[in-house]
């Protein structure tokens, strides 16, 4: 059985969640909290991040896309980079754009002032901090109808890890309450359908302890 | 023919030049300075960011990632990700060490003061935070020296993505001035051995306007 470390709203342990759940693999979450710092887990990962997987014979996976990558090369069922060598590589594009640019945008400030700074520095949020995420992430969601413009899901034809980025990372961002869906409705109606899917449901009912997320988080019905 | 937009001292334009030339894939290197916005360059990669590849039919391919994983799929020859599922894991667990940790603390800072500070603002390097990077540049060394005492390669058995990627980021480490090889002597040798490849020889005789390394910067003696 895989062991992930990881905390409640980490989206980078969010992708390999919805990934492991996609493709049908039991996990059993380990609570981690890397602004610790803690000692063993350093050992495991001098990066300090989380996810990390480690299961019973010894085998540690560290960093997200290369868990993602692992469990796609030994896991066929639910393929998430489908297509030609080409379409892999706009498939993997996009999860870089969200794991990066969209975190670096919207979820790290958002993390860093409503959940860090609440938790270790026990300090207020800065509303400019947070005006400036919430209005980048208008501009991706702009990005994002413009993608399904053009396209069924976000990569391309089919579901892949495009849409599982990108859901990790708005479903953060919206907990966070950073997300307003008003005249968006593409961008909605794709989000809606990746909340409706199993691999997502055990994700949305669970909490990071003292902070709530908005009353539509969890709802399928925006 | 594939056009690669880049800039001399991008170290994930140097990783995807490596791959490129360890696998004998013939590329026309395209001058693009992100810092410029350039709305072309914008609207081929919103992200803004080189490196970028695009051939004559129309393919683009973006995000030194993709990009990598995309000619590690299309060209058998010079193969970066040898071995088992884990073991391409560990070699991917690398490549994002290189690309992200060792950016932020060392090459990212480096870039920030010595070319964007001097090329785009005309101010002058910040000497606290140069001396953070070689601190940081220390530990790194001492990491890289670890990794080679309990393998002959960064990722394992055979060389890989993960040297290929260490060796880009410390190549403009290095231009810049910012690493000092002394009592690290394993990886001093390991890079030597990766400065004498052919692959690697075009991108040492290149130089950024204005900027000039230090005198060891293309020697293979240390």
């Amino acid at each position: 059985m895989w062991q992930l470390y990881q905390f409640p709203l980490c989206p980078f342990s969010r992708k390999v969640r919805l990934v492991l759940g996609e493709k049908g693999v039991g996990y059993e979450p380990v609570r981690e909290s890397p602004w610790a710092r803690r000692d063993e887990f350093l050992d495991m990962n001098p990066a300090g991040q989380v996810p990390v997987m480690a299961d019973d014979r010894g085998v540690v996976l560290i960093d997200s896309v290369a868990i993602c990558e692992f469990f796609e090369e030994t896991v066929s069922k639910a393929a998430l980079l489908n297509g030609t060598a080409a379409d892999r590589a706009e498939i993997r594009r996009l999860v870089s754009w969200f794991d990066n640019q969209f975190f670096r945008d919207i979820t790290g400030p958002l993390l860093n002032e409503r959940m860090i700074k609440r938790i270790v520095h026990r300090a207020t949020p800065d509303s400019g901090a947070l005006r400036e995420a919430m209005k980048a992430a208008v501009a991706h969601l702009d990005y994002i109808d413009f993608l399904l413009d053009h396209r069924t899901w976000l990569g391309g034809a089919t579901m892949s890890l495009a849409d599982l980025a990108a859901a990790a990372q708005i479903s953060v961002a919206d907990y966070l309450g950073g997300i307003d869906w008003k005249s968006h409705e593409q961008a909605k109606r794709w989000y809606v359908g990746m909340k409706s899917r199993p691999s997502f449901r055990p994700l949305l009912a669970e909490r990071m302890e003292g902070i709530n997320p908005p009353p539509d988080y969890e709802k399928l019905d925006l």
